[in-house]
């Protein structure tokens, strides 16, 4: 098994939700040290006050997780030099004039339950999920696993680069603050050139299978993600009924209500109530809802339509059911769009990998990532970017929780970026 | 501030959900040895193994709530007598020859949170719930606290009583198995009256307000509990959506049919949806959902018509979205009919009691109380039984968080017992 | 076949919707006639202008139903002379002092196809309806008989009566005017013992079989309907589809949501959307809907109740669709409750008719009549009345197209109806 | 007012839906034979077999339209030689040897009413719908106009042309079996080259305003209805309710669980229930419901998967309210895409007209239209075709009934066409 493999496989069998990311952290760190980088951990790379309050953990959580960390097996003084917030960032400078190039991997998890069943690879092979409610099914342990490749080629290449390159093991992509906690602390203020690298993405409407490769995406989608709160009021279900104000169906009937909002001419627009939680035992009317949205558009025109659809919804469903209601706001991640520049030299990268037998230039996101708050400053800043899909066969669709690829795919994507940040940082360029 | 108010306030303030009131357990049981009585606790008083799995609290749970117990003031002699199982019983036994009677009070509460709001009577004179999610809003603190009385009165006439009078504190009313399992201890074998009050029921359909009593009811519901489990599958709202099987919205949808079901001509019929818990974050189609529905009928054919309808959705339901489901059952509390011969007993009691100046021979339970379970068995003895209706201004329907009470309530239904249980164990009776 | 038998199967063969009952008032006049009484039709029984603009048919209607009444049997001067109102009167005057009593009977159908298989009676013994969308699903043709019944009987009787005994042969029961239209005309201002029967109702909540009656029944319901008509704007489902506004969505969430209006613990409560009416074509987004509503309270309490929910949802659901709507409100018939004076008068006389082996005191409507617009009225007065159950073993429930009951209730009804009068009007009472 | 204009608002005036357009196919062969044409009409031109049964309408419905179209202006014996069947084709035949080319224009309207309101254009200039039901919002009203302006300007070049050209006046596009009719006849058989044009319609999901030509579609989505009708039973809402089975209900939980059909990350899917009619009256549980439901997809499998939900929908919805249903087929509109070769004609063409001033190579149906069912059989020829894009200013969406645009498109698409056919046809081509 190659070393991409192996490191790959440890992250899995090790997932961690965002902002828990202390085991990977550490190791990550450790490894890199290992390699000869000097890297900075935790607020040293990530701003803490940018994390928004829904997703911040408090002090006796990040005590466990850290504690957890390193019972799983990370070293214990770099799981002390987070501070208690997961992020490694790792800089390769030639100390040779040149420009400043960024690429971003990230390292958390999603929260569901891996399936333990005969024929699933990580079952079969002994990397399975070892933490309940958590599972790389978004191939960041790949992606993890890469960064730690290109790391290593790059500490190799050093003396014929020039410039540098800031490598980014950004924590909490799956939820709102990791990329731009990043970008908050002012790592990317001078970054000109940015990569990312997602498996399993789609060219053409269809998952890229391996031997594959979409140079750059332009139709991120943004993402906003609200958490709303129902207020109704108990009743027993056979006394004074009437008197009830039913959160619960309430919320069923918002549900209803959002995923039938109609499509948006100009583009892709998607909602998803990914949750809810109503009631507090059988024999009573349920006097509270929990409702956890998020939607997205591809335009900020669409996006605004969603939105006001559901606010509709919401103002009509509590007028309705006489409820009041309020709700936590987690921001917004926006859409945004590769550059053709950077697609070019990705395009040029990747006919250099003998593993890519096709060779798209757009792929599709299809969906939204926070890459994008790091793109964006990039192109704020005069620069140029690229979010690159790595053809990989998969198990079942990303965000599944039997979510598995063919981890060749990963040497050839480590391959193609330091292609790429060769002819961005080559002396000769 | 009498005792009887004293004694409620107490408990009020420390409320304990179903097969968790050691503490309450443990003062009752203080308090009447403190009067003579020689008490039975725990497993002497209910059967464990009639408790249904659903609501069995683990090991860790049990030593948890019995520490709590302790913290909260309770006698650590009381609560190890316990073995981990709520529930006390007091006999008083004249040594006489003479009928068997029972009396049953409930002491646990419901699972919400209580209000803190200046103006609610609680707060303002400090007796509030100390515990989270726990609230006595269904009088059972009052119960718990006329049963204490009528148990001192009992002890101070015995010289004057035949036969003997058995008084249960149950656990576990709320949910399924409480009066069940001190039936199946036999403890109810050779009890040939029965009696149970309950504060805030109603007659002529209109709450029953102070000053005021009905002498029984004769309409209890069954009631039956599902909790269901649909079993869906993941995906990205963004990805491949087609392939996601979405439990969260066919949880929506069975809920609002459930919710619509038809009303029965021949009697009362309610269901309710009390809770549901579906998806595990925002990105991702919900891949799972538990419904807590229960179901009443005023007739095993009403009940067997819910069951059926309530089937029919969920399968239909699964059906429309390609899921499976499974679920526990926790089993039926039946309907049942207060004796109008024992109704006549209390009415009798009721007219000697000042405080009641409306006595309504009838009443309405509107709803369902597993007192009908030893009702029944009672019945099927020979005997007879009421369930009586306790009149009291009150500041909320019942079940919902702020329900406080006229607390005089509670020495008048003190003496309406004590005068019903001298007419059948009077020694010229 | 006896006489009533063969009114009954004429009136099935006809039948006729509300404000369409030509035929039948046309017959029943020749009947009553050829009695010896001097009937009075149309406008002189009921108030035209009474009837609310949403139930009135068009000149153009009403000259194609006194057309179709002719061509169906109907004696073309008895039809003239409804000039286009149907409605019978007839007035026993027995010319001596005297109580006035009046007695009702309904002429209108039901607006359904009747079944055409064999084993159903109608179709096996040739008095299946006729008329489309048309159907005595209500044992209407049933009272029809009874009222011409008990004409003949009372005109045989003419001289050991005294005082007045007015009979109304009333259209449109089913929907709103039909009785307030004849109160309102002031026939009722001196009536003081009403009477109205009623095949097929229930007591202690059970269909009444045959050989069974009840005496009086004192839950009717009120009733009201409303048209809500909801405005959106069409669009075309894969263009500019968020510039829609679903008018059919929105009535299909409004119509699960008033369907799962909680129960009231003071007393029945139906809430019932009866028809949607909505969009314009496959592919287009609805840009309207009608919605027929109808919701009924056993007290006005609960019909408020009922109304302030039905409008919320109405209110929100605009509101989440950004919809303008409005109604036309049908009006109200009212609750209602016979006297247990006239339940006993009546239950006398049910103990002469050897038919009811089982007579019970009361029984349920568990609906609305307007009878108890003229039970109100002669409340008013001063008088008594009550609405009688006559048992009857049918085929269906009520309303149900396929509705047949066993005939010989109606000589029963019939003679009870005669003793009661005479009983009321007898010279020696 | 230019020629095409005039006609333009002229058909505008007298709307006519699908296989009603009599009076428009009389004024269209009425004009081409002025230009010496000799035209085909009725089943000369389509298929009358062909028709589908749900879209046929009966003798009497087609004795009314043409009388109607009669009245409405049209030349009794244009209207005659229609046989009952809309349609018209003028063939120009240069005499030639050389291509056989075919262009499609669309006659009927969609089933609104149009509203009458000041400052609304067709309003203030006198053009508004003369018929209920019935409003030309897609734009065919121009599209008729630009066919008879090609057929125009064709007539005036035939000594400068080679080969056939096919002009075809398409009844029912709205509907199903229009250009099915067409092709069912054989008239494309030789038929290499298609062009079709549309007004109002997308590039880059913006709508074309003013000014711009999309010169191609390559997205049309395939479409398929069903008319689907759910059996339940009626009962008396307040009588033996628990025996309804209510299919209004039904129909209504089945909407929203079709309208939330998640998407298909392959490609566009759209799905609509376009109408339902449930019920009979307000005081019945409905005992029927019809949904009118289309669905849509940018690829078989889409279309696929849609209709595998949509059924399992039904069947679950069916199940869960114990309904039987049946549905019919409409059959299905398939999707289709425009030849390059043929795009690159006209963009050729539209860069000779000065009007249009932003020239898109591709542009977006985002939708259906029967003109890929032409377009196909074209392409199974081995022919080419292009589906073209007039971008104009429009008052409202497609299918919106106050839909109006700016008529200057029309005579720049009249001239795009001519030159593009003038490319094709040309004597030195």
């Amino acid at each position: 098994m190659n070393q991409l493999t192996e490191y790959r496989r440890e992250f899995h069998k090790y997932p961690e939700n965002g902002w828990r990311e202390f085991r990977t952290s550490a190791r990550v760190a450790e490894i890199l040290t290992g390699m000869g980088y000097d890297v900075a951990m935790g607020p040293d790379v990530i701003e803490p006050g940018s994390v928004g309050e829904p997703e911040r953990l408090s002090e006796e959580q990040i005590r466990q997780e850290m504690e957890r960390a390193v019972r799983q097996g990370a070293d214990p003084a770099f799981v002390k030099r987070t501070q208690g917030w997961p992020g490694v960032m790792a800089v390769l400078d030639t100390g040779r004039e040149g420009p400043v190039s960024a690429m971003r991997f990230e390292m958390d998890c999603l929260p569901y339950d891996e399936p333990q069943r005969p024929g699933y690879r990580p079952c079969d092979e002994g990397y399975l999920s070892c933490n309940p409610q958590s599972v790389h099914a978004c191939g960041h342990d790949g992606h993890t696993a890469i960064g730690l490749g290109i790391a290593a080629e790059l500490m190799k290449r050093k003396g014929e680069l020039k410039g540098k390159i800031k490598l980014f093991f950004q924590p909490a992509e799956e939820t709102f603050y990791g990329a731009q906690s990043i970008v908050d602390k002012g790592h990317l203020d001078d970054v000109m050139n940015f990569i990312a690298v997602h498996i399993a993405l789609s060219a053409e409407n269809k998952p890229l299978p391996s031997h594959t490769v979409a140079c750059g995406c332009r139709d991120f989608l943004s993402d906003r993600q609200l958490d709303v709160y129902l207020e109704g009021k108990a009743a027993h279900p056979c006394g004074a009924s009437q008197e009830g104000k039913n959160a619960l169906l309430a919320a069923c009937s918002a549900a209803l209500n959002i995923h039938s909002i109609a499509p948006h001419e100009e583009g892709l627009c998607r909602v998803n109530v990914g949750e809810i939680h109503a009631g507090v035992c059988a024999n009573t009317i349920a006097p509270d809802a929990m409702m956890r949205i998020e939607y997205r558009g591809q335009k900020p025109a669409i996006s605004e339509y969603a939105g006001q659809r559901i606010f509709d919804i919401l103002e009509g469903t509590a007028k309705a059911y006489d409820l009041k209601y309020h709700y936590v706001d987690y921001g917004e991640v926006p859409a945004g769009a590769s550059d053709y520049a950077m697609m070019e030299v990705v395009q040029r990268a990747a006919k250099k990998v003998p593993w890519f037998q096709t060779v798209y230039f757009e792929g599709n996101v299809g969906g939204t990532d926070d890459a994008a708050v790091m793109l964006t400053k990039v192109q704020q800043n005069g620069g140029i970017g690229s979010y690159v899909g790595i053809g990989a066969d998969t198990t079942g669709p990303v965000h599944n929780p039997e979510f598995d690829f063919d981890e060749d795919c990963l040497q050839a994507a480590m391959e193609l970026c330091v292609y790429a940040l060769e002819e961005l940082h080559g002396t000769d360029a």
